[in-house]
């Protein structure tokens, strides 16, 4: 890994090179052979008895050795020829930047302009531009081929080498099939159950989808604020946590140059990169939510759409007579869109012009493909405030929203809370997927606990991981510094980190089909006493190696037999091992292990293996 | 807080002083005027309008600035007038150390001895000893009467003063009362729902009691091994780990130098210690477990009984039977206790003596009152091997032990997984509660993925806030260290904190009747800015004001209406004040928002904060 070690510092800088043990690969999708989808490939040690481990890879061609990585230029535009071999789009000269753009800047604070300038792209009347247009024309993309290779891993020939089948998960209803086919991808986008977010005027993006029978998605905030924090920072940022995992990013930039940082990132990032429009409307108007007008949001919607950004948050719901149920909360209004909205709404004693514009903004947003995330303005900022009328009433009004935006062609995910008791938890999802659709769920946390400031990656990641169980398609992350400051590059590795097993560990619940695979493959390494394929098939191999080597830093320890939990001459595992050997020699003088094995089946040894005993588990819950 | 200053060298340094903004106070209750209680106040800033919040207290006389600290005469011996003011037992000379009991460690290695020496007690023929024994005797003891006090917190007060009932949680059967009482403490223990790991040796314990109509416990793991560690530094261990919240402490210690290491932590914890006597006995016959025989055994139960060990991890449902059961798994056996007594099982193809010998084994622990913590030896150690035929056969037979140990007059607990996917946590907890006829279950994690070494305290953190919702009554942390190497004192401050946190989110969602206090207390002080109280009423005080500072280091920030997340001109939660200000305004204006409010009551404002609605959720799951 070169960690910002690039010697010509007139660039960024940016972390680049593979990760431990591992190489990209590329897959082929039958249905469209000039695309390449990448996956990262685990090589496991000599000797390890098993083929290597190709796993999702959202780190673009940053831990590609063969790519030379220079962010002035941005990475290559390879979508801009889908885009436009499927016609229906034109390329126009596109809005000039003011200088409010990027808050009224002095020369003497102006980030670097991004060197490169493109022509933007939208969409002609009368032709279909979305992927869910195309999907209910049933139209399959390329867009939706490559998602199909994406999820499916190259999992398929380890799935076909399994004895049995793995999953025997609790779904909840959804129906993660064996194997993605870009037909179902089609289904389920033309159905509302799933998203690809791709601005049309997005070339850079490698296509990944939202939706709850795909792998659960996480999503990293970045952004700089009006107290800290620079341009090259926040790149940096994007490409450290899509190395960790981070499946979308969001740039929650306020303050200035927010237009130029915002292209920086767009043009070096393979990721969706999501937007709350309203900060930088509010930045037009000095920061006074008062002053906001329709005009002025529509033409930075427009702005935003010609640079690239694949989903806005949209706070259309936080109606005028919604805003009074929050007067009696612990904590108010949480949400910055919100209680801008509501500000809004109280002074000019008006309905939200998000929500009276809602057809218009769905129209502009159609033109580029911008999907939808509709915010959730109201959402609890504590334990006391969950699941309140506030917070439902505009749930409801999303699920209204959500029927306008697919009537007018736009793809949407709806936006979940915030601080929410475990046992209110089920509650949300269930609410959310009956009055919405079903359209894809996007969650921050939720916080199951508002008592560890400083470990709210650990207090959202527990209710994550069961928000994900129970059908939420990408969970927002939470870094440790959450109510307390800004992220560094250590705590949105720890936050993407986290996520990373919020959304395995639910998509082992839900029994996604190939999701144990990764576990068993670094099970077999623990219990083999391969201590380096142990490190590299986890989700952080540097932290794991780290860890070990603080114990026993020996290279000679990694191949031994023991670890220092135990010593040498005292641990479990070996011990295992001799009752395996002895159970072995033992069974050949006693006519067989297998006999023996094979009675416990017939006493009902395997029953609780089996998923309708679980499920019924859970159902009794 | 002072960190191991203590500038004398001779004696082990150890850290004491209060927590930030804290004292330790103690309530005297009714029933037994001589008992202090301790508990710790978190002490508010003036002006925040509200009381100063006294939470549950841990962290023994280490955190009080009126004791003068030496571990080198250990804490004071309270607890002894109690035992002997009851009557039925005896002082004796007790066993005479030997080379072995220390490993037949040589001069030059040996740890330094305790220097006090304490007469063990025992129980005598025809007496009650154990608290089971009294509590359906119908006789309330003085520990019954300890923890009651200390479960209620001087949060009595408090929730008079609270407007409404908070607790609307799902428990699952389980049924907190509002206020615990004596009585209830004995009609818990009597029924062997709960359990107060007490030996009668441990004469400086502060009792404290495990069952699931309690607040939810968490244990940290301690221990030297043969690899590294030394005595000093576990004494220092245990007091950091109750300093953050650990309510029990487990010795692990494997190699040289075990007896000695004991004492000093004995001598000095508060907290109930529990051991897992097989690993001592196995230092004895030089780590070979073939040559480990139920002398050697019993003798090690002994050592320890007089020593003061409060609970002891027995694996006794490790039986010969269930080992092949074991072959096929992808990790075999994993526990080191379960992996000893089956490799002893198949070398000499007989029984476990721990399960022959078990009547002998309550005799001898009854006499002293130590808890059963009965072992799952066949713990699965890998998502494949969860809820397998070996993990349940083995519950199966703990729950025949439990009976047998509950004939006798012992107080039991039972151990349980391990690794295991969310879906299958539930079914875990269901049928522990059936076969054990609902003994305290203490469970490791779970675990919900394999994929994360070196962030195992948060796969597990996830699992142990579900079981601790679903019933468990302890949680055993895991540190980031799991699998890897010994946890250092960082480690074992984030596997406390961690735990703390399931265990909160767990009280919260079975609806304790004063967990949400804190929460409320906190999100309050976060809501008006006030950030010191925020820091203060967190887990991690230090932790989150240096998160604080990072970004917005200066004092002046601290009291400002703003945070670094959104800068200040741009603040969602100042934005929200003055929504409210505002709000109040208007409905001034227009007659009042006490009418509006009213009306949206009517209309079902409040029907997502029914307790009902919210079980409903869940029972559909």
């Amino acid at each position: 890994m070169n960690i910002r070690s690039n010697p010509d510092t007139t660039r960024p800088a940016v972390t680049t090179g593979a990760l431990p043990a591992s190489r990209k690969i590329f897959a082929t999708p039958e249905a469209a052979p000039d695309l390449r989808v990448p996956l990262r490939e685990i090589i496991l040690s000599e000797g390890a008895g098993e083929p290597n481990l190709p796993v999702y890879d959202t780190s673009g061609p940053y831990t590609d050795p063969a790519v030379t990585i220079d962010v002035n230029t941005g990475l290559p535009r390879n979508r801009l020829a889908w885009v436009k071999e499927r016609g229906g789009v034109e390329e126009y000269e596109g809005r000039v930047i003011k200088p409010e753009d990027n808050g009224n800047v002095g020369a003497a604070h102006a980030a670097k302009a991004f060197t490169a300038h493109h022509k933007p792209l939208r969409g002609l009347d009368g032709h279909k531009i979305t992927q869910l247009e195309f999907a209910r024309a049933g139209i399959i993309t390329k867009e939706m081929i490559y998602v199909a290779e994406r999820e499916n891993l190259g999992r398929k020939q380890q799935l076909e080498r399994a004895e049995a089948a793995l999953a025997d998960g609790e779904s909840f209803g959804a129906s993660v099939p064996a194997f993605i086919t870009p037909e179902f991808v089609r289904s389920e986008i033309a159905r509302g159950r799933a998203i690809i977010p791709s601005n049309i005027n997005h070339a850079e993006l490698e296509p990944m989808i939202i939706g709850r029978n795909f792998l659960t998605k996480i999503n990293a905030n970045i952004g700089n604020s009006a107290v800290t924090s620079s341009v090259e920072e926040e790149v940096d940022k994007m490409v450290w946590a899509i190395r960790w995992g981070a499946d979308t990013v969001m740039d929650l930039s306020t303050g200035r140059n927010i237009h130029t940082t915002r292209e920086w990132i767009l043009r070096n990032s393979p990721v969706p990169i999501g937007t709350v429009p309203i900060y930088q409307a509010l930045e037009k108007c000095n920061g006074d939510p008062v002053q906001l007008t329709w005009e002025l949001y529509k033409d930075t919607l427009i702005e935003q759409c010609e640079q690239g950004v694949d989903y806005f948050t949209i706070h259309a719901g936080v109606r005028l007579s919604y805003i009074h149920l929050t007067a009696n909360r612990v904590t108010g209004i949480v949400s910055r869109g919100g209680s801008i909205m509501a500000k809004w709404c109280l002074a000019h004693h008006k309905e939200s012009f998000l929500y009276t514009h809602f057809d218009e903004i769905c129209d502009i947003m159609r033109k580029y493909d911008v999907s939808f995330s509709l915010g959730d303005g109201l959402r609890p900022g504590s334990i006391a405030d969950a699941n309140d009328r506030a917070q439902f009433a505009e749930l409801e009004t999303l699920g209204e929203l959500t029927k306008i935006a697919w009537d007018k062609g736009c793809q949407v995910m709806i936006e979940g809370p915030g601080h929410v008791p475990m046992h209110k938890i089920k509650i949300n999802m269930d609410k959310q997927l009956q009055e919405c659709g079903e359209a894809p769920f996007y969650t921050l946390g939720p916080l199951t606990t508002d008592i560890a400031p400083g470990y709210d990656h650990i207090t959202s990641g527990i209710g994550a991981a069961m928000i994900g169980w129970f059908g939420c398609a990408m969970l927002c992350y939470v870094t440790p510094k959450e109510h307390l400051g800004l992220p560094d590059r250590n705590d949105v590795k720890t936050g993407v980190i986290t996520y990373k097993i919020a959304a395995h560990a639910a998509d082992l619940a839900k029994g996604h089909p190939a999701a144990q695979l990764r576990d068993d493959a670094l099970s077999r390494a623990r219990f083999d006493f391969r201590w380096e394929d142990q490190f590299n098939l986890g989700l952080d191999p540097d932290t794991a190696k780290n860890f070990h080597d603080e114990t026993l830093p020996k290279e000679a320890h990694k191949v031994a037999h023991f670890c220092s939990m135990c010593g040498p001459k005292f641990c479990s595992m070996k011990i295992t091992q001799d009752v395996r050997d002895y159970a072995a020699t033992l069974n050949d003088r006693e006519q067989g292990m297998a006999q023996m094995s094979a009675k416990f089946k017939e006493m009902g040894s395997d029953v609780y293996l089996d998923a309708e005993k679980v499920k019924e588990s859970n159902r009794v819950l």
